[in-house]
C-alpha cells in the first residue's frame, strides 16, 4: 500500500464554479405509500426507518447536486469507494421532539454542525455550509412529524451521515462524496428497566489517544469498540469504561460522569477535559452548563439549591474512583449521549479489583442524575425554556 | 450515542447451522462485453478496474451464500448499514504476476489471508475460512488473467474487501457482512520518474498508538491519513513520515527501512518492530527475510558477499536519524508495500530542523533498495524461486 501522491483537486477547495450546498434547490418527492408505525413500546434503537431520507452529493467538477427528499431506500456505490476502502465516513445523532404544542423542535442543532464540520474537516471530505443543512434537517423533520411518538421519553432520532464516495483505489482524500439524512423513532436506549448499566473498565484496547480521532464524530472511531464490547458483555457487563492508561476517558459510546462529595459536604461532578481523547458530547457540555446553573440561574429539582454543585472538566483515573468509593464519598456515576440522554451505573469492574459498587437508589439513578435528566428532558420536550437550546422546525 | 446492549447472535460464533463460505459452491457469470484493456503506460493506480468481481454475503441466519464471480458493478446497501456508520470495514493488498511461461502467480497469498483474519476478528466481523478464500481470488486472477500486463513491473492488483452490513443504528458488532475481491491493472505506484521521494515528518497527527488498531488492516486507519498528506504536500513533500512522540513508525501507507553504515563497515538495516503501532506488511517481512539470507543462503545482486546486512526491527526515532545523517552514517532510506514494491527516499523534512538529505543515486534508489527491489521483483514474477512466496493460481 502507499499513498497516491498525485493532489487531489477541489478537496475542501470548492472551486468557486462548483456549485454549493443549496437548501432553497430542495426537490421533494413524498412516498406513495406511507409505512405503519410501531408502537413507541416495542421501538428497539435504529431498527425501524421512517419513510423518507435527505439525500445530496458532491463531484468535484459540478460541486453539490440539488438536494433531494426521497422515499427512504437503498444506495448504489462503485465497490471502490472510498467509503469501503479507507472509511471517509462520519455522522452526527441528533433528536427531534414534539412538544404539547405539536412543534417539533430540535435540541441544539448548532453543535452538531460545528462538530460535523470539525470532522469533515480532520478526514477532507468536501465542504459545504452547514446552516444549510439543518434547513434541509428541519424540512426533513417536519415532513417526518407523525413518526415522533408524543410519548414522554422518546423522539425523533436524526441521523446525518456523510460519506466519501470517490470511485478509485489511489490512496488520496475523497473528492467525492454523499450526504445524507435518516430518521427513526425512539424511546429508551437501554431496556434495562430500573437496573444501572455495569461497565467493564478496559486498558488493553485503547478507544483514543492525544493526536488520534477521538475528539471526532469519525465512522471509523466505533468499528474497534465492539470486540472490547463483546468481550465486556461477555464477562457479565453491559458497557465498556474507556481507559487511557489509568485514566477514565468514556462509557460505551458515552460521555461519564462521577458525583464525589466533598469534604464541606458539597458535590464535585466530574468529567474528562477535552483534550483530544474525548467526543465533545452535546449532551456532556448541556449537563456541565446545568450543573454549574443550579442554585443561581435555574435550579434542579429536587436538589436543595443550597447544596453546591461544581462542575469540573479535569483527569481523573480508575485508582481515584476506588479511593472514592472506598471513602463512601462516590455518590453516584452516570453516562450521557444523545441516544441514551441519561444513564446511571451500579457497578465498575476492573482488573485484579473487587467492583466499585455505587450506592443503589430507587429506578436506575441517583437524584443529581435524575434530576439533570428531567431538566434536560423538559428543554428538549419544549416544557421548559433554556437559552436557544430548542429550535422549533417549522 | 450509546452502545446497544443486546447481545448480538450469529457474529464470529457461526453456528454449526449456518452455511461456511465454500468456494465450491462457486457461480461463474462471465461479462457478454469485455473492456478494451489500457496501455501499460498510461495505468493510474486502482483507476481502471477489471472486468469482473467476486462477491459473497453473510446472513446471521443462514449464513455464506454461494460465492458468485459476476461482471463488475456496484454495491447496493441500506443507508444504515454498518459499513457507513461504523466502519466495520477491512481489505487487503495483493498483486497476481505472470511469468514468462504465462502462469498467473500471487505473492505470498498466505500472509495477507492471515493478517485479514487478525483484522477481521479485531473488528468483530462474521469469520470464514480464509483457504476458501484464496481458492476464489485464484479462480478470479485466472479469469482475469488477460489484465495482468506482460510488462516488466507491472501487475494485476488484487484488492479484497470486506464491510458490515447489518441494517441498523444500533451501536453493535456487524452480524451481517459482505465480501469482495476486484482487481486492477498496475504499474509503478509513483510516477515520479527517477526522483527519490521526500517525506514530511509529523507528529502533531498520530497514525497509530500501542492498543489502538495501527498494526490492522482496517479501513478506518486511512480516513485520519488524509489531512496529514495533504498538509505534507502543501508544504513539498511526496509523503508523510509518522512518528509516535520522537519514534519513527511508518511513511505515508507504507514500511519505513533505514540504512545505517557500522563501525566495522558492515550495514544495519532498520525498520520499526512489530508494537501494535505498525502494519506488519508481506514486503516488510520479505525484506526482512531477504536481508538475513544476504553472503549465505540466496545473496543481493550487486551487494559484495563480504558485505554483511543485519537486519533489525527495533525502535528508532528522529533525533537518531538526523544524527546518523550528520555523521555520514545513513547511506540510504527506503519505503515498501505491495502497491509500491520499493521506493527510494531522497530527504526528510522535520519541524525546526533542516532537511535530512538522503545521498544521491542514479535513478531513484540506492544499491541496497535497488538489490532488493530487483531480488523480490524476479521472485514475484517467477524468474527466481524462493520457497513457497509465489504461488501459481491453476
Amino acid at each position: 500500500m502507499a499513498i497516491d501522491h498525485v493532489p487531489q483537486a477541489g478537496v475542501n477547495a470548492n472551486a468557486p464554479q462548483v456549485a454549493p450546498l443549496d437548501a432553497s434547490k430542495l426537490k421533494i418527492t413524498l412516498s406513495e405509500t406511507l409505512k405503519a408505525i410501531p408502537a413507541p413500546e416495542s421501538l428497539v434503537f435504529g431498527g425501524t426507518m421512517s419513510d423518507h431520507m435527505m439525500i445530496v452529493t458532491y463531484h468535484p467538477e459540478t460541486g453539490w447536486s440539488d438536494p433531494e427528499i426521497k422515499p427512504y431506500g437503498p444506495l448504489t456505490l462503485d465497490p471502490t469507494s472510498s467509503c469501503f476502502q479507507y472509511s471517509t465516513n462520519l455522522f452526527e445523532g441528533m433528536k427531534a421532539y414534539v412538544g404539547s404544542d405539536g412543534e417539533p423542535r430540535l435540541f441544539r442543532p448548532n453543535m452538531n454542525m460545528a462538530r460535523l464540520e470539525r470532522t469533515r474537516d480532520r478526514i477532507a471530505l468536501p465542504t459545504f455550509d452547514t446552516n444549510e443543512l439543518i434547513k434541509l434537517i428541519k424540512k426533513l423533520v417536519v415532513i417526518e412529524s407523525r413518526w415522533i411518538p408524543n410519548v414522554p421519553g422518546h423522539s425523533l432520532y436524526v441521523r446525518p451521515t456523510m460519506i466519501g464516495t470517490r470511485p478509485s483505489l489511489g490512496v488520496a482524500a475523497s473528492d467525492h462524496a454523499t450526504l445524507y439524512v435518516i430518521c427513526c423513532p425512539t424511546g429508551p436506549y437501554f431496556r434495562t428497566g430500573a437496573r444501572p448499566l455495569s461497565l467493564m473498565a478496559v486498558g488493553e484496547h485503547i478507544r483514543a489517544w492525544p493526536g488520534g480521532t477521538g475528539g471526532y464524530k469519525l465512522a471509523g472511531n466505533y468499528a474497534p469498540t465492539f470486540l472490547p464490547q463483546k468481550l465486556a458483555a461477555k464477562a457479565g457487563y453491559d458497557q465498556v469504561l474507556w481507559l487511557l492508561e489509568d485514566r477514565v476517558t468514556e462509557a460505551g459510546a458515552m460521555n461519564f460522569f462521577a458525583v464525589v462529595k466533598r469534604e464541606d459536604g458539597d458535590l464535585d461532578i466530574l468529567t474528562s477535559p477535552l483534550d483530544g481523547t474525548i467526543l465533545p458530547g452535546v449532551t456532556r457540555d448541556s449537563m456541565l452548563t446545568l450543573i454549574a446553573a443550579h442554585g443561581s440561574k435555574n435550579s434542579l429539582r429536587n436538589i436543595p439549591t443550597s447544596l453546591k454543585l461544581y462542575p469540573h472538566e479535569r483527569t481523573f483515573t480508575i485508582g481515584e474512583l476506588v479511593q472514592w468509593s472506598e471513602e463512601g464519598r462516590l455518590l453516584e456515576a452516570f453516562t450521557v449521549g444523545t441516544a441514551v440522554v441519561v444513564a446511571g451505573v451500579g457497578r465498575i469492574g476492573s482488573e485484579g479489583r473487587d467492583d466499585i459498587v455505587l450506592p443503589k437508589h430507587e429506578g436506575s439513578m441517583g437524584p443529581i442524575a435524575r434530576a439533570l435528566h428531567e431538566k434536560i428532558t423538559a428543554i428538549q420536550e419544549g416544557r421548559e425554556q433554556w437559552e436557544d437550546w430548542s429550535v422549533p422546525c417549522s
